[in-house]
C-alpha cells in the first residue's frame, strides 16, 4: 500500500520547479501529521468578500478504517467551536445540500539556504497542500474517534490519561469537520545552496560570501507543571514524546542538508 | 506611535474568544515579521473553484517611509516566480482594473498546554491574519527596495553580503506584489492551562493527570558550510543572528507560560 499516490490534476500539479511536487500520500500525509497547525482557507458566502485563511488544529484518520496509516486514504479532521465562522458556513452549506470546500496547507521549513546572490537563496522546507470538501460529523462514534485522534495527535497517549469521556456540555460546543480528500500536493526543497554557473565562476565572490545552509527545528522544552500540577515526576509518555518529537525533527532538518533538492535521501 | 491600531470591523474581529483578539499594529506586525513563511489565499478566477493557501515568504515595509517601525503603518511585500499562479492572476486583476484581494496568516506555535479534559487543551500560541489588496511592482527603485526587504528579512545584512544588485534575468524572473493591508489582527493565547472549576475539585483526577506547559520554539542549529564555501569562518552577522532570534525564540516560549491567557506579562 506504500505506493498509493493522488492522481495530478489542474488543482494539485506543482508548476513551478515541478521536481520538487510529491504525489505519494505517506509523503503529503506526514506533513499534515507533523504539522501542530494548519492553515485552512474557506470560500466565503460572497466571491467580494476577502479569502480567508486561519489556523486550525486537524489531524488525519480513518473513522472506517482505524488502523490505517499515513500510507493510506484518510480523512482529515478539524475541529473548532460549533459557532464559529467555518462551523456555520459549514452547517449553511449542507442545509443546502451543498458542501463547503476547503484548502488545508502545512508547512515545515527545515533550513535557511545561503547562497552567492539573493534570487538563489531558499528554504529548506516541506509543504503540503489539501483541497477537499466538508462534511459535519453528526454521529457520537464518530465524533468520540474524532476528538481522541486529535487530541493524541497533539501528544500521543494523552486522551486517555485526562478525564473522558467529553461530557455533554463539551460534546455539545465543539464541532468536528470531516475533511473528505479529494485531491493533494506536496512540495519539498532539500539540500545546499544552489548557485548559477556563472556566479560560481567569479573568485571574488566565492572569496567573500559565505554560503551554506543554517538548520531550523522545533525544540520542544522541559516541560512545566502547572500551579495546579500535583502529579511530582512529569509522566514517561510526555517525556518520551518531548524527546522522540524534538530528536525526529532536529534530524530531518540536519539529513535535509544532504538530500537532493528534491528530498531525496 | 506606539498605539496606532487597526479599527474592528466585521473582516478582522476576533469572534471566539475576543479577549484573546490584538488589533495594535505593533502585536500584528511583529508576528508576521517574525515567521520565515506565510500562508497565503486568494482567490480564484471563479467561485466554483476550491479555495486556495499556499506558503510565501514575505516581509513588512514601507517604501515611502522606509524608517518606519512595526508600530507604524506598513505594506507587505510578497515576492514570488513571474509565471506562477498568484501572479498570473495578480496580473489579469490589474489589467482588468480590479485588485487581487488576499488574506494573509501567520501563526507561530509556543507550547502544547495539557489539562485535566480534552477540550481544555490548547496551545500557547500568537497568530496574525492580515486583509489586502495586491498592487504589482513595477517600479525598479521600489522593486530593489523589496528584494533588499525580503532578503534581508529572512537574515539581517545578508542582503549587502552578496552579488547585488539582481541582474536582468533575476529582475525579471521575479514578480513582486505589494499588499496594500485594508484591516487586520492577531490572536494571542499564553500561559497556564485553564481548566473548570468542576475538574479543579476532583481529588482524583488532580492526583492522576499531569497537567502544565511544554515550550515550543524554533531552534537555529549550526550553520553548515556548502561543499563551495571558502569563507572559513562563519561571519559574525551570521552567527548573532542565528543566536539573538533562537534566544528570542526559546525566550518568549517560557516566558509565554507565566503570562495571562491574552499573553500579558
Amino acid at each position: 500500500m506504500s505506493d498509493l499516490s493522488y492522481p495530478k490534476s489542474k488543482t494539485n500539479k506543482v508548476n513551478r520547479l515541478g521536481e520538487r511536487g510529491k504525489y505519494d500520500c505517506k509523503t503529503v500525509h506526514e506533513i499534515i501529521a507533523s504539522s501542530p497547525v494548519l492553515h485552512v482557507s474557506f470560500n466565503t458566502a460572497s466571491p467580494e468578500d476577502f479569502p480567508v485563511v486561519l489556523p486550525m488544529i486537524g489531524k488525519l484518520g480513518s473513522f472506517e478504517n482505524p488502523s490505517a496509516d499515513l500510507s493510506e486514504p484518510l480523512d482529515l479532521y478539524l475541529h473548532g467551536y460549533v459557532s464559529s465562522r467555518i462551523m456555520n458556513i459549514a452547517r449553511s452549506s449542507t442545509k443546502e445540500n451543498s458542501s463547503l470546500k476547503v484548502c488545508v496547507c502545512a508547512t515545515k521549513v527545515d533550513g535557511l539556504v545561503l547562497s552567492l546572490t539573493p534570487n538563489s537563496h531558499s528554504m529548506n522546507y516541506r509543504s503540503s497542500v489539501v483541497f477537499g470538501t466538508v462534511n459535519l460529523v453528526t454521529e457520537l462514534d464518530e465524533k468520540l474517534y474524532a476528538m481522541k485522534l486529535i487530541t493524541d495527535g497533539v501528544l500521543a497517549g494523552r486522551y486517555e490519561k485526562t478525564r473522558v469521556p467529553p461530557d455533554g456540555a463539551e460534546m455539545s460546543s465543539t464541532q468536528i469537520l470531516r475533511v473528505s480528500i479529494e485531491t493533494a500536493s506536496a512540495k519539498v526543497r532539500a539540500g545546499e545552496p544552489g548557485d548559477y554557473d556563472k556566479d560560481l565562476k567569479q573568485e571574488e565572490l566565492l572569496d567573500r560570501v559565505w554560503t551554506g545552509v543554517i538548520p531550523m527545528y522545533t525544540t520542544y522544552g522541559e516541560p512545566q507543571p502547572s500551579n495546579y500540577n500535583r502529579v511530582k515526576e512529569v509522566p514517561e509518555y510526555i517525556s518520551n514524546y518531548v524527546k522522540d518529537t524534538g530528536d525526529t525533527e532536529r534530524e530531518y532538518a540536519l539529513a535535509a542538508i544532504t538530500m537532493d533538492e528534491a528530498g531525496t535521501a
